[in-house]
């Protein structure tokens, strides 16, 4: 996991979103914390360009619209050209059908280096079903140590299937690819009630594959315990009169602050 | 008061925004500090999907564009239809043609359980005509307490005209039906320093009566009350080098961690 | 310096911003951290009428799209009309063919009272060219104190012909009209891990020319001096666990409660 950081530590990745206006502030605050350089870009006239000059795509489809479908498109297409690392968050798939059918659109027209999403969103793409409960995972989809063969079979299957590795989070977060999955058990709780952690999350995940191509499953799965752990560091700062602003703003601290030492040994996780 | 937000707490509404790109985060983390959950969609091809899954939609003119603005009419329809509350927050109206004439349509087309705003928006939809200097209120136009009973009396007619409950907040917060209205002393000069207080206090509105179903007026005046309390313990929070950034946090933070308890003691108002 | 910041205080100009979503809401926090109240609209069927209403315009192209790029020259040009300040940040000119042309056409058919850049942005306008690396200075470009008098000279040049005092940031920021320039030593490296320092820059600066009519090129270096003396007294309040989020929080607060006898006082700058 070391390495994997100081790569982007090393590397500075510019990174391309095309993400929602809820969390982008975030997004780009994340990108800077982690060592990466942001730039967000959505109308067709610019996103092919602007994808030409980045190392690594983040698209999300939250607050999706007309004219962002079509760019999101087109700046997977262009990156997959030119190699370079694609992440889709399939934020809210399964809740509209606008939804799902752009995040299966994406899958299939875009060769997706990492698909990051919840249960509810990952298994809606890979079922054609789901119980999508707004944004948020719903209850009865949650991996848990019981189900947790099963999700890890399943998220085995679903990268095979697509040829991108495969990260489900949760309580327990899973990042596979065909042959070997990542089950995490970094994070907190609480971190489900600050707006965009997912969304971090993805773009975070950019920079990481941006700046380890080749390995992009060890790349994956450290930007997930990378994030896991800034909550769990965040959370041990908290005063007892905070609460989730100022639990956002110290977990885009902690990942400002983190070594690669501390990602090292703070990483909670297990091959199966 | 206290019935009113455990009952937020207990049923975690999912709350649908359509709102402007300034202040959505503080939005959704607000709607999660609550104890509510935000998605937010504003494309006419999921909009009414996205309500249905819902319990409350919250409408909120500050940057609308030709876009968002049938979404909205959509989104409200559709709410309607379900009998969902639907909050409208008519940001700046007064001050364009474009945004008078939405929030007009809106009252017309769509049954709205509360309408919230300042004065001078307030009057605008009511008279059709007002002096909004930009998105604050007009000095002129302010509620204060030798104009308190004229205030009063105007928003129960225009609660009555309108079957809406009529919010104006400022100085002194009024909350109104067509019978009964409450005079709400809570919160703080220096909220107006921080975007988005009164568009977080629509989304939070929205929360509150969708897990208050029947109850609209108790509800609005329950979240006009929690907001001005977190208002004032935040400021008691504040650092003698903090200024505005520091209390959009505090102010949140207060939410998140504000008990029922707290509220129901904390909540200064009167019944006219 | 003093009195310029004064000014603002006093008169809490109303300043329109057309911008980028990444950055607006801190945008809108930086307007009321100095005492200017902000109004955001980017609808073509709104922009000139919001124009209208206020004292100062703020156009930033980052995240631009076919639908704000005429709003963004309709506004311009109604500024013009009534002889109100307009700010441009050309955020990534350089890096794509539709910012390039957006921030020239800008350029050639508004009158800009100041534009405002990193180096790299400010030369592809000046000459046609450039190297811009995304959204952030190329560090072949950045003026350090070897460059400075050829900086000043181009600056001073570029002013004259386009008739804009010109507002290079970096490492020294340079401050110039055609006679005469200021050389800026404020500022932290730090500011530009924070999102939207630069976005929040111009706003500011917005800001100060509204309420500062006549004076553009002093009003420009106090937006300057200021918000660079913000970052130094924010960056002495970080903790040794803060980072950027923290950060972008201490500089807004800095802001709100920067005097004008410290921005007199703690202003480093020469005059060339």
């Amino acid at each position: 996991m070391k390495q994997i950081l100081e790569a982007v530590r090393r590397q500075a990745p510019l990174v391309h979103s095309i993400t929602n206006y809820v969390t982008v502030n975030d997004c780009a605050n994340m990108l800077l914390a982690c060592g990466a350089s942001p730039i967000m870009a959505d109308d067709i006239d610019e996103v092919e360009e602007i994808t030409s000059l980045c190392q690594g795509l983040n698209l999300n489809i939250g607050t999706l619209n007309r004219n962002t479908i079509p760019a999101m498109l087109a700046a997977g297409k262009k990156a997959n050209e030119l190699n370079r690392p694609v992440v889709l968050d399939p934020v809210g798939a399964g809740a509209s059908r606008l939804r799902t059918e752009t995040a299966l659109a994406l899958l299939g027209e875009v060769r997706l280096t990492v698909l990051r999403g919840n249960i509810s969103e990952i298994k809606t793409l890979a079922l054609g079903s789901g119980t999508t409960k707004g944004v948020d995972a719903d209850l009865a989809d949650q991996v848990t140590e019981t189900a947790l063969d099963g999700a890890v079979r399943f998220a085995k299957d679903f990268a095979r299937r697509s040829g991108a590795v495969i990260a489900i989070t949760g309580a327990i977060d899973i990042v596979a690819d065909g042959e070997k999955a990542y089950c995490i058990r970094n994070g907190h709780p609480m971190m489900g009630r600050v707006t965009g952690t997912g969304c971090q999350l993805s773009a975070l995940t950019a920079a990481f594959l941006a700046a380890n191509p080749g390995v992009p499953l060890e790349a994956a799965a450290a930007a997930v315990c990378a994030m896991g752990l800034c909550g769990e560091l965040a959370h041990q700062r908290l005063g007892h009169l905070d609460g989730n602003a100022a639990y956002r703003n110290l977990i885009l601290d902690a990942m400002y602050q983190l070594t690669p030492a501390q990602l090292e040994e703070g990483a909670n996780y297990e091959v199966r």
